[in-house]
């Protein structure tokens, strides 16, 4: 077989796997949106099937053939060529795809899908021994998995690989260790300060409806295209991909507190932005798709913080809120920027502040990575939870609930999550210094409600390139330097010292 | 094999055509209801991918083995048990699906796919020129499906029989003629009596949130299970059969006509009651999925016309109605019940009365049997249809759009489509007729808004018999007589005698 023969066989094998992923998206976008109640059992069987068929599709003999004989391309000369990252990500999805045995695959889905349930019951009642079975399950078949695919140092590496490529456990653990620290100590400096931020007032009410609107406005301002996305209420926020003209937002609101809705729907709509940035043309092959979960996470909390929580952002979006709510025409400018940036150690990951988030992440980190390397046993976790907190962060949960039970990441098997999001954290902050060095006049812009110049940047260097290089490259090549996890703290740093008047 | 394990085998294959095709049907409740507008053409895409599995599916050659092999099972000597049943229609599919070739399929999905939006832009510029060529190659296209089919008296039957096993164009004819004089009278009498019925009131402002409110309180006394399906708005309004417990209405509101909205909604609340009325058990299978179009039809007109448009059920509907909508309180309930039955001559199919919709679908079916024959031309048509409303319903329409290219379903392949309509109505007057002799104190029943009767009347006979009889067998034992068209013209003059107080 030619080489542009075995190539144009893997485009179509690719595409079709596409053609699958975006059905599940949308079958699950309806599932966390739409369904009716009793709709749910059959809807898993349905999404069940298309994975079922999805896998089969990655695991196909023949696709080994097609990369073997497309080996001697052309374009082996240059890495960069399209053909060859679409080449170098197949290459690593079927390998993934058959070193895992299917009966494992099956198993874990099983397990985890259970797991899930058990979870969200265990966490209503506050009832750790229910789950603790399940998760021993769970980390026991997570860590088969990671033998099977294989690793250099640890486990851990193999499965932190598939949501980061390139990023490993202790690449990682000494990024941790170093933030861990300095957040502290920031943590720390606030609390000594003395100075207290009023952010009661983002408690009044905000009727949903005039939030949703004000929403939509911003969304639009930020880039976000409504023609080819839209936007629905769920639980639990996410963004779907259903396809190259349709990426989906989805909120949550809170009429008791304007934060929930707002920051959510900028943090969704990063996101998406992303998504509706990939270039359309290789869609369905990985040159069009996104590149890491921590490159995606950079994009919404790009967005969410940095720009969202700036002050130049409000000094537009103030006075247009405050035209939508008037219950807020006795609170400045100030003080409700200093509200939407205040840090508070808190229990629950999902509602921190841009400071302590990246502790949560670090004590989530530490935890599974011990686990997977037998140094801890699960019946101990809720003690070294609590532990961590009361260390990193100052405080104790009261229960379980504000504890381990809290995310539903463990229960559905996502081991080696967690780390892109702190990634996330790091890159975001990176992608703000060379965007404020290197677009003039930034501030200016952000006061006018102008953010074309800064979507077009992230649009070519992020966006556009897909999987062109990998996650770290990528960030490298776009801000011009080495990522340096210090810079994400010296930028929490400035902003503590505006925010609280304070430097530590 | 021994028949069992074969019957195993179809079973798990017919249960996977089942996820898939519920599949399609989230995809294209989705694209009909929420999609945003750019996201249409990759939903082609998913759509015609997830067709494909499904022909291909249909079309395995294992499935012609495990038919033959499943012959000699222990069921042969009842065909009506679940098993004989399922084995008879999954032999109907898998000679339907393996005598047209694949090559064929995918021309009239392809033709037929672009002739819809040929036919979509043709209407909207009232330009029939542009899309005869379409019609003609859609026509030849579907007339060669036929020939592949094969039939025994005509193409058309093999095309009708795909929705309405059973039924031929000769036996579909038969009933046509007697029909449309029968109609033709009632139409004359009406227009002859000189009783203007005044339901100007109708088009009054009804504001859609009220509207909503109203059909769903409506839906919910009739039966139709909320926690199973929902309401969405859409353009043309369908009802979704998305899995066991998830069966969907769409429903199109007009703030200026009261009609359009409610009874839109009662006519897919009847399709739905009839879809959550199928055999959970038999999900997937024949045994527990509808029997065909007309018998379909035959439940939403039921409900739509025989329930929704009687005095009965008004008496109960009418105060709660002007509850709703104080704008009616002028109107007694007497005046509101004649202006929802008024018959009169119009153009467009799907907004015709009871009386006239008849003629509309004779004229379709004569003209489409007679284009298969080659009795007529295509380039013909425009005027055949007009010469034919000016004699069958005393009216020429204005132009086109008014006429030959007011539906959809030509440039959508689906000939052979118009009887169940017709049939459907049929059908439905002989369940009234059953169901009034049946069902004590049916007049009751209805003023007291009780309807739990009647549904269970219905679903015993009908709904959970899936596919067990062939649909003018089903019929037949539901209403316990054979199927008689005059009855419906009987229904439908005592209907005409008591709205217009006249006797023809």
């Amino acid at each position: 077989m030619r080489p542009e023969d075995a190539y144009k066989e893997l485009l179509k094998w690719s595409r079709k796997l596409a053609l699958l992923e975006s059905i599940v998206e949308i079958l699950e976008w309806d599932q966390r949106c739409y369904i009716p109640q009793k709709g749910n059992t059959y809807r898993a069987e349905q999404i069940g099937y298309v994975a079922k068929l999805r896998h089969e599709m990655m695991r196909k003999p023949e696709v080994g053939e097609w990369l073997a004989a497309a080996e001697g391309g052309a374009w082996c000369s240059d890495p960069l060529l399209d053909e060859s990252v679409n080449l170098r990500e197949w290459k690593r999805w079927h390998e993934r795809a058959t070193k895992v045995p299917s009966g494992l695959v099956e198993h874990i889905a099983r397990v985890t899908s259970e797991a899930q349930t058990v979870w969200a019951k265990a966490r209503e009642n506050n009832d750790w021994k229910s789950f603790e079975p399940c998760m021993a399950e769970v980390f026991a078949l997570k860590r088969e998995e990671a033998e099977a695919i294989g690793y250099k140092e640890e486990p851990y590496d193999a499965l932190l690989d598939q949501f980061e490529p390139g990023v490993t456990a202790s690449l990682f653990a000494s990024i941790a260790g170093r933030i861990k620290e300095d957040l502290q100590k920031l943590v720390d400096s606030v609390r000594d300060c003395g100075k207290q931020i009023d952010d009661s007032f983002l408690c009044r009410r905000f009727p949903i409806p005039i939030q949703e609107k004000f929403g939509t406005m911003v969304l639009k301002r930020l880039g976000y295209d409504f023609n080819a996305g839209r936007v629905d209420i769920t639980v639990h926020p996410f963004t779907v991909l259903a396809g190259p003209s349709d990426v989906r937002i989805t909120v949550r609101y809170d009429e008791h507190d304007f934060r929930v809705g707002f920051f959510s729907m900028v943090h969704e709509g990063g996101h998406a932005l992303y998504d509706q940035g990939l270039d359309a043309e290789h869609w369905g092959t990985p040159r069009g798709m996104p590149v890491s979960l921590g490159v995606h996470e950079s994009q919404s909390r790009f967005w969410e913080n940095m720009v969202a929580r700036s002050k130049g952002f409000w000094k537009f979006f103030y006075p247009r809120l405050l035209q939508h709510f008037p219950i807020l025409a006795d609170v400045s400018l100030d003080n409700f920027w200093r509200a939407v940036n205040k840090v508070a150690p808190s229990f629950i990951r999902v509602e921190a502040d841009e400071v302590t988030y990246g502790l949560h992440i670090v004590l989530r980190f530490e935890i599974e990575r011990d686990l997977l390397n037998g140094r801890i046993l699960i019946r101990d976790v809720p003690d070294i939870w609590n532990q961590k907190m009361k260390e990193y962060l100052g405080i104790k949960p009261p229960d379980n609930k504000f504890g381990v039970l809290q995310d539903v990441h463990w229960s559905a098997g996502l081991i080696g999550y967690f780390p892109t999001y702190l990634l996330g954290n790091i890159y975001a902050a990176h992608l703000m210094e060379a965007i404020s060095y290197q677009i003039a006049l930034l501030d200016d812009l952000l006061e006018r409600g102008q953010f074309f110049t800064i979507l077009d940047w992230l649009r070519t260097r992020i966006h556009l390139l897909g999987c062109t290089y990998r996650p770290k490259e990528l960030i490298s090549q776009a801000i011009g330097q080495e990522i340096d996890p210090s810079l994400f703290v010296g930028y929490l740093k400035r902003k503590i010292a505006e925010v609280y008047g304070v430097v530590s």
